[in-house]
């Protein structure tokens, strides 16, 4: 698969001699297979067709996001209402890897994330928190809940942070939008602390995906739009990464 | 002075021989004159009768803050309604300063301030904007505020950003509160960039203060509750730098 005027483009001939040893694809999907913004978003020309095709291959496909705003059931149904042919257990975003991480450690969360999030932490004791969970929480990122989450972390004794996520900021259809990764900064600044990333590019969520395919790490391709998040990650991994020219990427001398 | 039990004290004994240098004192406000919150906030114990008493010394008297959720004039009023003998040219705020810069480079700000602060731009050029200047804007730190921020910055071909001081937290009344800096990382950390700061600690801002009193650094002394921006500030210029145990400062093992 290769990119072309900003389109997924299925590549019949020209692949390079590594992709003989492929046998796993994982796709990010914000950015490579939609745009989000009003309602749905959009999906980006050729994405549906290319899922299509990539699922009747050999190839086994998983789908990991850092996506924050809605539960994995939302977001997926939103997904498929845009026209995918994609189901929940393919799809790794970090709020359940945040789940099996709390009960792992014993910790009980102040959440600062998207309300549409909120539901995921059902069923998790948030009393008497000690540590802070932070997502994309958008018009969430009001000045008094930072200043709420950023109390609760300088109160602790042993302050922990999570962040699900370090993105910059992603696009919408009507512009970009900083993402959750400034928000980290942010309170790491405030705290003095260093935030821990769960989701991309955190490699124990790559291993989570490698381990769902049964594939070792040289085995998997990495598709996504962010270099540093999706293809950097990856390639630390030892996975192959590839970035496609939709969604974040800037084309030189652009101006968003 | 000195410091005992949270409150000024006037020390008649016991200075060190460097006193004898001295000629000039350079004070912090909030947190060491009064603490801020609901109306005009309250003045420190004891530190009506230090200001009192300095004036009426030998030393130079100045102040110098990173207070930007008001004009100068409006935040020395506040200040003589609470009681002290204080006049609006002997304050230092940062905006002023911004103005200079402003001028002196031909820029033209996007503001991302309190709204108590905007008058202070009012014979600014803010069309077509080739800068970004972020204050203490507290409650006016919206998401979509901060969005629009960094919009007008990664639209720059060269992103300038401004940030007036570069404090993480301070207290008031009710609890601590975020600073400017915060927002200033997470700026800097969506457009890769680096702010330049005006206000405390930048050492053009405390130069222009000694300059005022015609004074050499090591001449002058200043009095803070934050010991990066007031007191390494000070000293990385050559001053004497002292710290309060008043407003931001935390007692050992303290949770605030």
């Amino acid at each position: 698969m290769r990119m072309r005027s900003g389109h997924f483009v299925m590549a019949d001939e020209g692949w390079p001699g590594c992709a003989k040893s492929l046998k796993g694809v994982i796709l990010d999907m914000c950015g490579v297979l939609y745009d989000s913004g009003e309602g749905d978003g959009v999906a980006i020309p050729g994405s549906i067709e290319a899922v299509r095709r990539l699922k009747e291959s050999d190839l086994q496909l998983r789908f990991c996001t850092n996506e924050t705003q809605a539960t994995r059931e939302k977001f997926v149904a939103k997904l498929q209402r845009l026209g995918f042919d994609i189901s929940a257990s393919e799809v790794f975003p970090p709020a359940p890897a945040a789940i099996a991480v709390l009960k792992d450690r014993s910790l009980r969360p102040h959440l600062l994330v998207h309300d549409g999030l909120l539901p995921e932490f059902d069923g998790v004791d948030k009393t008497n928190p000690n540590c802070v969970i932070i997502g994309d929480a958008a018009e969430y990122f009001s000045y008094q809940n930072l200043n709420e989450a950023f109390r609760v972390l300088i109160g602790l004794e042993k302050p922990v942070l999570f962040s699900l996520g370090q993105g910059k900021y992603y696009k919408e259809t009507d512009g970009l939008k900083l993402d959750v990764g400034v928000y980290m900064k942010a309170l790491e600044y405030a705290c003095d602390l260093k935030a821990e990333v769960i989701g991309k590019p955190s490699p124990t969520f790559f291993q989570s995906v490698l381990n769902d395919m049964g594939l070792q790490s040289h085995e998997a391709l990495m598709i996504g739009d962010d270099l540093l998040n999706d293809v950097g990650g990856a390639q630390h991994c030892g996975m192959k990464g590839v970035q496609v020219r939709t969604g974040k990427y800037r084309w030189p001398k652009e101006t968003p």
